[in-house]
């Protein structure tokens, strides 16, 4: 089995399961009244929203499969759970960022902002689209925990689990608040740009998805640390990628405006590689386009021509290629990781380092 | 024993768990970066204040003492998870009702705005403020659970009792969105208002806490039924006697200005009742009042003539009465509930149905 084939296969039963219980909690919800019903039902149709990749909750099962898991259909059922928490976490987050599109749609709070634009003031509108923003960023993070809850593990299982959950959204809110922070200053270092790419991607979307997956298949805690040393390396270096893209992808490939990245200031890998490695005459050039709101095709050609000059560009090749390297060496050091499982985390990793989309 | 002096052995023990698990969460933060420090003490400075009462976490350890819970040890452990969440659900809370204090000190948002106004422009102050106090409020969540998971009982009532914490959780998120969309509409009906009080104070603050414990003591379905027909109408008592307090006490009995309810523009019981009861020329003077910011003691007491000369204020008198009684009648019929757990809910529920502070 290719990745391609275990993907669509899965996929669509992870969206089966989310919507099998979306639809329940939002006839719970309806019960006590039509407003609790409005709330749960959108959490739905967010969370249900077509571009949802389900890479999180694959890693999940690749992670349960990897440690001999074999109960197939529970699985599925536990997986789900990643993709509500990640609803829950791009809520809040696009209430941070002040995004208005997400996944090609209103972002939850702008829904909620629509919704009484009518009937409102605008200042109003907007507290009550934040408001409910909030809250259904909440509700998801709850349901995450019950549907992972109502799979059928051992207790056991199940505990570890969730504190394995714990783990996860600590070390993930750390990691947003170190991107939070890092707006606030004019000057991020690599240091802390590796720290926002580890915790805010590499363990939260790769190390504790396996993790997760390995406890729910009883793996021990010595071989859930071998998993995390291919986890981590993987996750930094889909994050500079991601983020190479970005910077260089054209709107058809990346599936947003060229440059969205310089435009919201967003501190990444190569801007603060080229930062370092560039003249005080470049140095002025690349902060007067970061942040720019009305920045245009030219300047964005400038930032990428400075970063292809310095070398920042290449340095990134590099690093991107070291990580997957010693990323695929921990995965072949777990003895006893199941053979289908292993072959297509490394065919993950490494489309993950040619993908160019 | 009575309450009092339950109450203070306990409250104590509460905080001093609460302190040592946040001290080992903020050297855990700390290893991240300084900033990730930062969150984590707002975090414990803000859950330690000290005019939390604790009374969640109290009924957390009546619930397992009444269902002959002996690990006086754990309980206090696992108890205090109910104090994270409820960090969680008031920081996010004080973000939508906007508020700038709680419990005598800066609301967490806006606590982070002010951490930043000198070197950050208004909007973006605000903007940092609103996005650290989500992060903060998620944060206490996961601690909740975390601290919950971690105490030494059994991984069946483990999973149990989350569960029920994914169930509090729902419900009170329906609860608080039930409010916000309340503030949306100019008539709120008694259901609504009823519904409210349930689901954000009644199920929120008493039942479920109450459940929890005795779920962690190991009882069964049937019994924890009966103990949420002692809860429910106990929390909904409390809310009617505490709103009816908003409406009539001074400031100085009931820690904030008087009439502050009327100015928010909340939406309570006695309010509801009055407006029900009134006559065309008494609706106008109470819809002018309510939501009005500048609004005086003269208007204040106009609103509180007519809750009174309505019957109103009588009616929700005799509304907590029966509440009270309802709820002390389905508490003893739980037969194999200890004696001391009892009579200290008991004598609870009085203290409730009289309180004037």
């Amino acid at each position: 089995m290719n990745f391609k084939n275990f993907y669509s296969a899965h996929k669509e039963k992870i969206n089966q399961e989310l919507g099998k219980f979306l639809n329940i909690k939002t006839r719970q919800a309806k019960k006590i009244s039509k407003d609790c019903e409005k709330l749960t039902e959108a959490v739905k149709e967010f969370t249900l929203r077509g571009r949802s990749k389900r890479i999180r909750a694959l890693l999940v099962i690749l992670g349960y499969a990897g440690f001999g898991g074999r109960n197939g259909r529970e699985i599925i059922k536990a997986a789900s759970f990643i993709e509500l928490i990640h609803s829950y976490l791009l809520i809040h987050d696009d209430i941070i960022d002040q995004d208005d599109l997400r996944r090609g749609k209103p972002t939850m709070h702008k829904y909620f902002e629509h919704s009484v634009k009518s009937k409102l003031s605008e200042d109003k509108s907007r507290l009550f689209g934040v408001s409910m923003g909030i809250l259904a960023g909440d509700l998801c993070c709850s349901l995450g925990y019950e549907i992972l809850m109502k799979a059928k593990f051992s207790d056991k299982a199940k505990t570890r689990a969730i504190e394995e959950l714990d783990n996860l959204i600590f070390n993930v809110i750390q990691g947003e608040a170190l991107d939070v922070f890092a707006q606030t200053s004019k000057q991020t270092s690599n240091k802390e740009i590796y720290n926002i790419y580890k915790y805010k991607t590499a363990r939260y979307s790769f190390e504790q998805p396996l993790r997760i997956g390995g406890i729910l298949a009883g793996a021990g805690e010595s071989d859930l640390n071998k998993l995390s040393k291919f986890a981590i390396p993987l996750g930094i270096a889909f994050q500079i990628q991601d983020d190479l893209l970005g910077l260089l992808g054209e709107e058809k490939t990346i599936g947003k405006p060229a440059g969205s990245d310089l435009r919201e200031g967003k501190k990444t890998m190569a801007l603060s590689l080229a930062l370092e490695r560039c003249n005080s005459k470049e140095r002025k050039i690349i902060q007067s386009v970061l942040g720019g709101k009305d920045i245009d095709l030219k300047d964005i050609n400038r930032v990428r021509d400075i970063a292809r000059k310095t070398g920042a560009l290449r340095f990134c090749g590099e690093l991107i290629r070291d990580y997957i390297s010693k990323s695929k060496k921990a995965l072949n050091k777990i003895d006893n990781f199941d053979a289908t499982a292993r072959s297509l985390l490394i065919e993950l990793a490494d489309y993950i380092s040619n993908r160019e989309y």
